[in-house]
């Protein structure tokens, strides 16, 4: 009986975690990144030292976060690779909207993610780095040939992806009225993003179909 | 015969100032951004109380070099631009070899200005402006319309392509055995930026034909 009440208590502590995150999400995307701790802890309706227990600091709380949100991104890209139809056209168009809706609709948890406001800049950079690792991951996917030639480099190919959407979502930041549509910023970014791809092939020796579905062993 | 000597005199100052930034770029390409007034001033042959007199400190010195940079990139532009012979191929071409040639041949002087080293994160980002700007009246040219539809925004397309360029510049700098090619780097990045041109057009509501000869009346 000791276990299950040992299996209850790290459910709650799970749970109770878990709501403090979104806690601290809807309290920055409302208030911003400069939200402070007794605000995020007011919205969780917890206690400052409930908050500290599990976050030692807004350091922690922002790790957090921010493995959240790239949890959340991984999930929608893996939900889209398990899919057997799934085109390479399909699949950046999951990827793309997964980011839009950060970015887009949720400016000021990608503001706080991955600009640098209240949060240093060199986890801003780890965070980009993540995203970059993952892109490449994506990228290589696609192209099919880890090591196709010795030209090939998915990193530099994720590097130009990354840079191109960060230069788009700092634009749209910077320009409010556009903040609502998700859509309109996919579809802008959708051609680039394909050009970036297919010169990643280029280089790898292959020729992407975007329409015709991909062939993956899903593990 | 004041005038003379007052003309001379000027013409002395500009060469003078023209040789400090030519001696600051080069010890700055040597030893790298946090390179010393000191070493500036000795490379140039000239006293430090010298180099002063002509920069008051290190970030004017910085401003200077950022100025000569984006003269160096604007000047080479113009002269495609004024080629009545030049495509928009030809133009982004030559617009890509210049950032080539500063980002992969003078990988120093690049980090100076864009990436913060030693430089004021606010500079840095003010050197990115200035690019954006310039890039935006490029995809304006190209395009040919500056406000052909309401969806057209040439900041957007600059943005992607800073971005996109950005992205890979800082690959190139992490990855030290590329750092000699300029033209492998330029041969990458041209159908990501003819990608972000062409989806320019699109918004403007025209097609772009890269290899057909510009028609512009040249002021």
């Amino acid at each position: 009986m000791g276990d299950a009440r040992t299996e209850r208590w790290a459910d709650n502590r799970v749970r109770m975690r878990r709501k403090l995150i979104d806690a601290a999400i809807q309290v920055i995307e409302t208030e911003g990144p400069q939200a402070s701790m007794r605000a995020i802890a007011a919205a969780a309706e917890v206690s400052k030292p409930t908050l500290y227990r599990f976050f030692a600091d807004k350091a922690e709380l922002t790790l957090a976060i921010s493995n959240r949100a790239k949890q959340d991104i991984a999930a929608g890209l893996a939900q889209v690779r398990t899919h057997p139809e799934g085109s390479p056209a399909a699949i950046l168009n999951s990827a793309l909207t997964g980011y839009a809706a950060l970015i887009v609709e949720h400016p000021h948890i990608a503001r706080f993610l991955f600009q640098g406001t209240e949060n240093p800049a060199a986890r801003t950079l780890e965070n980009w780095r993540a995203v970059r690792v993952e892109v490449a991951d994506l990228i290589t996917l696609l192209v099919g040939s880890p090591s196709a030639t010795p030209e090939f480099d998915a990193d530099f190919y994720a590097s130009m992806v990354v840079g191109a959407v960060k230069g788009a979502a700092n634009w749209w930041h910077r320009t409010a009225d556009h903040a609502d549509s998700a859509e309109e910023f996919v579809r802008r970014m959708e051609p680039v993003v394909h050009a970036i791809v297919a010169g990643a092939a280029a280089d790898a020796g292959v020729t992407i179909d975007f329409d015709k579905p991909l062939t993956i062993t899903v593990p």
